[in-house]
């Protein structure tokens, strides 16, 4: 069996370990499909965090604590950054982190592409999944706030906690990028793909936008969507400041929408709720849509592992 | 006044720290114009091993023990990138020391000159001296050894200990490079040019070999050198073994011709020689030398600036 997921960060890390131990034992082949979106260099460095995240949580060294980056981290380098008057200050690159951003800065220096990287990245433990970038071009994401100014998506998550009203997210140039290397087979040539509980605007949003996923999506065999809202209300980060800019409800309804049917030009065949939101189902089921309830609080591995094996095997 | 000096990494430092001291107090202007021929990239971020072993004396926070890098330093990313296998395994990256890294490949990114960035870095610290590098280009220095094959300054001298029997120390595109701004400036309006005791072939020689730079040389008030072999040895490093290479035997004399008089079309005027080579003095002496005994031993503070006292005011 092959399952192919587009992800982006945590919330697509955590399905992916579940889907992992739902298939320990057999030989399905995983291939998850990253976000680059939110990449950025800083202080000289490439930062893929949701590359990272992902890698870092299948590879059990992620600090689950805090939710984010290595488990154990320290942060001696980034205090001589803020001397120096380099990067962010309000944006710490852990000691161990870093060296992830400064192996895969030298990797790019020697000419080695995101997905080449990716590959060497997912080498150093057993994770027993494919890591792919969604595409080898560099592609950025802003977002334009009231007032017409434009930051790096970054800065207003993670500076702002994403409370500055945003107008548009935007990915300048990823018109002119293209899927990575074995992004297209793999969804094509997938069993199932899962696009995982993850922001549906800054995370699935931009692989959605890469010209050649979409059409790949439309060939493949089945497209399964997990709803990243629960009872009217994000699960984990701040998904909802960005629906909303996008003029999308925080409901799994609109999200569902959004995304739209494969019957009808979008991405979905399948769309998997919680129990919380069983009401709305009839809803989506009278305009055609394939509707399913499904247990989706990821709260530890055997929920995860739960959820993926509703997903798969609808 | 105006002092100038060329200078290469640890005996440059010692020297230039003695030459602030014995000008404290004065409203002396001391300009260090720094080799910049054994920088690199490493693990996807630039070296600049000479200025920042200067920097870091200036601004005593240097290992003094170790010799070399930060005092306090920690290698927590470096542990990491081995793991990565990136980088040397041999060449370890102090954590204190990748935050200047880091900081400056970040400034580069952003499309400062080195010049600029040297004038940020030695704008931290109170250091009273004003760093240039030789040039803004960035140049190498390649090893060629006996077998012919070539390899990187840093893995003859750092990984071989310079054991290796070289048979050339190379530039690739120094023909192409130009003095960093205000580099001539600072080499004809100084009252005296000093070439400090570092590396005759790794360290002054790139400087040397920058175009223009003998050019201003020539145009110079004074240009006094100081002899980095005592008693027929190097006071540090492995400079013999360059010294070797290039033909040019290990001795105070040899140096001295090697660089040359300005008279004869070479850069000094005057040769600065420990009280154990006085008696070579007068060979040069009958070959039209200005050759003066001075008190080369650069052990503390004092003995430096002892040293710095007598180069300039010869």
């Amino acid at each position: 069996m092959r399952v192919t997921v587009l992800a982006g960060g945590v919330g697509g890390a955590r399905f992916v370990r579940g889907l992992r131990a739902a298939l320990e034992g057999s030989d399905a082949e995983i291939t998850v499909v990253i976000n680059t979106g939110d990449d950025l260099w800083l202080s000289g460095v490439r930062l893929q965090p949701d590359i990272d995240s992902i890698l870092y949580a299948l590879a059990g060294v992620n600090d689950t604590e805090r939710g984010w980056g290595r488990a154990g981290e320290t942060e001696r380098v980034s205090a001589e950054l803020r001397e120096w008057g380099s990067g962010w200050p309000w944006f710490t690159l852990g000691d161990l982190d870093l060296g992830t951003h400064l192996a895969r800065t030298g990797w790019l220096r020697e000419g080695l592409t995101y997905s080449q990287i990716a590959g060497r990245l997912g080498s150093r433990w057993p994770i027993g999944v494919r890591l792919l970038p969604m595409t080898d071009t560099e592609v950025d994401t802003q977002v334009v706030v009231e007032d017409g100014a434009r930051m790096h998506f970054q800065e207003w998550w993670t500076r702002h906690r994403a409370t500055l009203p945003a107008r548009a997210f935007e990915n300048p140039g990823i018109e002119a990028a293209v899927p990575a290397p074995g992004v297209v087979e793999a969804i094509t040539a997938a069993d199932v793909v899962v696009l995982a509980p993850s922001n549906p605007v800054v995370s699935i949003g931009p692989i959605l936008t890469v010209p050649g996923i979409r059409e790949a999506l439309a060939e493949a065999t089945r497209v399964v969507g997990i709803s990243p809202i629960v009872g009217g209300k994000v699960v984990r980060g701040m998904a909802d400041a960005c629906l909303t800019a996008i003029g999308v409800e925080t409901s799994a309804v609109a999200v569902a929408r959004h995304y739209g049917r494969r019957a009808d030009g979008g991405v979905l065949d399948t769309w998997l709720v919680a129990q919380e939101d069983a009401d709305l189902a009839p809803a989506l089921a009278a305009d055609g849509w394939d509707v399913r309830v499904g247990p989706l609080w990821m709260s530890d591995l055997e929920h995860s592992a739960a959820l993926a094996r509703a997903a798969i095997t609808l």
